[in-house]
């Protein structure tokens, strides 16, 4: 036997059990986002690398993006996110949109990543914007998304939580630890490598970028003070939205969390596991400015994006992942013999039309193989359509759950099983 | 202002309205395919260079597909189809699986080729097998499932036909025709290029193949001739089943299609538009043999694939695209002040936990603003949660399709809703 070509590191195969999870993933990512009011969109998967180098910020591009020239010898790039891609498309059609946008999406990115537990190489991303204001009701509607979505999938408050922190309270904060403006922005990189880095490293790596020991002290007290959120203004009207919408059992502040630098200006979010790993789930946040970088004109909004791999990893951890997979149908109906089966392609014609979903048997195997076969793929119902039912204008329907066997006349046999299914 | 940088060739956004169309289709597959019990499932979108080098007929890959190194140097190509991912993954638990196999996707592929009118680089396309089988029914079950979505999506048996062929069927006309094995393939070409070239250049290159007068004859008499089904007991019983099962008036028999030469061997089927383009929607047919040359034990099957364009250019000829997209919400709720806007989004979560789908105004804009954003995005309900409101436990309802408004209670604004919505 030849050896089987192997996937490419990274990729994944899809096999019905997998893809039915993926399945369950979109399907709760499809209804929180629908129920705020959310349309679903999509960017192409190819997009030219110059979209990326228009972004501030490309570490992405330059490090993790798969880039190659096309047979026309264009540089293209398979999308490691969807930002420029959303940025591009809202300038393209900036006149004509109606704002505040509320758009979504879930599909493909890729990033030339060592694959490990929570991360591959190909990946699904969910992307969630609000795009054309700037409040704080717009930010707490991206927050309770999250919330909802955790719900949904049967995370509770004690298992995940959404860590919230306002750039703009940070910034205050900084003043009045007499950080000075130059500094600022290594403040905020110092506030992000804090749980990545020892005490001792993260003082001396904070002394050489010049900070002093009083500028540190205040930053470490600003790190413990989960308090200091009172101060801001907008962060007390999105917890007291949050509150209002039932949602803020889900989300705390968290002065760690300051996000991606470049891109977000006011309240940036984290949702993590609550466990000694605390994976990291899902961050967004407000930013300034979504268009001007591709060519439009400057447009605020709120977002977020959440990756497929690490949320299974999570609700697999917590034993929510569903028993997903096996065969749609309700119903096989069995072929008697060659001189039959235009008779149970029949019944089963009718069975889908009434809505249900059927599987025949592709040939005239020995009855006891076909009941077999049924039993294996777990459909409920099997159908026999033999000499006798044709004559009587029957079919014998055998429950396989109840163990009961009924014969049932033709016209009958959609709404009889209709109501087994119901009761 | 900047310029925006343009998409990549042959690739689309999908804006919402774009969006939904896609959805739309891949909702009408997923309803066919179910109703026949088929299961979901995925390749990867990026596979090594070898799995399709390990397929006889590789012209796709040699002259179509986007094959690049990846950042380690290894050559990835980008799926330009499906059945050898298909292959891959049946022969990796070829053991493991349980036959026959009802398996289908819907998914991007590319191909480096000259985009036009319903064909793009990067593009949609549905497959759908069954395999393990090779009878009559098998064959009759996937020409069943295409009448059916044609159905589903509202093309009537005018608009479009499955053409159908039986591979054996010509082999044995080659053999009445005195047409010698050497041959054989040949003709099956010459036939693929009947309607490609004017009958004198066919003749021409016939005649150059090696074809004698009197073959070519037989050959162009074989090709007027609709009744030769009824020479293959195979067709015979297919015609049988179909018509069992109400699908007939969608299908002919028609000599000229003969499909993939390299890889189908029984039943072919290509489905067109009944129009003087006669366009190609989908193509399939038997296989004898999908997996051995990736490493499998032979497994024969049977099944087609259909891209996302053509079908798209064939319904909106015919007026059936759907007029799709808008917001998924019913209600919006307005903000009437910065002070309730709390009040606000304790209603909208409300009606989010009783299952509508809710779109909050995200700041405390003048209220006729509001309506006005509300009349636009086309929700039905405007509700409005003011002083006078808050103090009695009611919202104000606007029905902005009944030109209605009333007073309800909070807890009955659910309700009222639901009634109106499904009254």
């Amino acid at each position: 036997m030849k050896t089987i070509v192997s996937t490419v590191k990274g990729a994944r195969d899809f096999y019905p059990q997998q893809m039915a999870i993926r399945n369950w993933l979109y399907h709760h990512i499809t209804r929180v986002s629908r129920s705020y009011g959310y349309e679903e969109y999509d960017g192409p998967f190819l997009e030219k690398i110059e979209l990326y180098a228009a972004k501030s910020g490309e570490e992405l591009v330059k490090e993790q993006a798969f880039v190659f020239p096309d047979r026309g010898g264009e540089l293209i790039t398979l999308r490691p996110e969807l930002t420029p891609s959303l940025a591009r498309m809202v300038a393209q059609k900036q006149g004509e949109l109606l704002y505040p946008l509320r758009w979504w999406s879930f599909g493909p990115f890729w990033r030339y990543e060592k694959p490990q537990k929570g991360r591959s190489r190909e990946f699904f991303q969910w992307n969630i914007d609000l795009i054309g204001v700037d409040s704080p009701e717009a930010d707490a509607e991206l927050i309770a998304i999250c919330a909802d979505f955790f719900r949904a999938v049967g995370l509770a408050p004690d298992q995940v939580q959404v860590f919230v922190n306002d750039r703009q309270l940070m910034d205050a904060e900084f003043d009045r630890l007499g950080i000075p403006a130059e500094l600022k922005k290594k403040a905020l990189h110092l506030i992000d490598r804090r749980e990545k880095m020892s005490p001792e490293a993260w003082k001396a790596y904070a002394a050489e970028e010049g900070f002093s020991d009083n500028m540190l002290a205040g930053l470490a007290e600003l790190l413990e003070d989960k308090q200091t959120w009172k101060q801001s203004p907008r962060l007390t009207r999105v917890f007291e939205i949050l509150k209002a919408a039932g949602a803020v059992d889900y989300v705390a502040y968290e002065p760690r969390i300051v996000r991606g630098l470049e891109y977000y200006t006011g309240v940036v979010f984290e949702a993590k596991e609550i466990t000694k790993e605390g994976r990291s789930i899902l961050g967004g946040g407000h930013y300034g400015n979504l268009v001007s970088d591709v060519g439009g004109d400057p447009l605020p909004g709120v977002g977020f994006a959440m990756g497929d791999m690490m949320i299974q990893v999570v609700l697999e951890k917590f034993g929510l992942l569903p028993a997903a997979g096996g065969t749609p149908a309700e119903i096989l109906v069995t072929v008697f013999d060659e001189s039959l089966s235009p008779e149970s392609a029949r019944l089963a014609a009718d069975l889908r039309g009434a809505g249900l979903n059927v599987v025949t048997y592709p040939d005239a195997q020995k009855l006891p193989r076909q009941f077999k076969f049924a039993d294996k793929i777990g459909v409920r119902f099997v159908l026999v359509v033999g000499p006798d039912e044709v004559m009587a204008g029957t079919a014998t329907v055998k429950d396989l759950s109840e163990r009961t066997q009924e014969t049932v006349a033709r016209e009958k046999v959609a709404e009889y099983i209709k109501t087994r299914l119901a009761g």
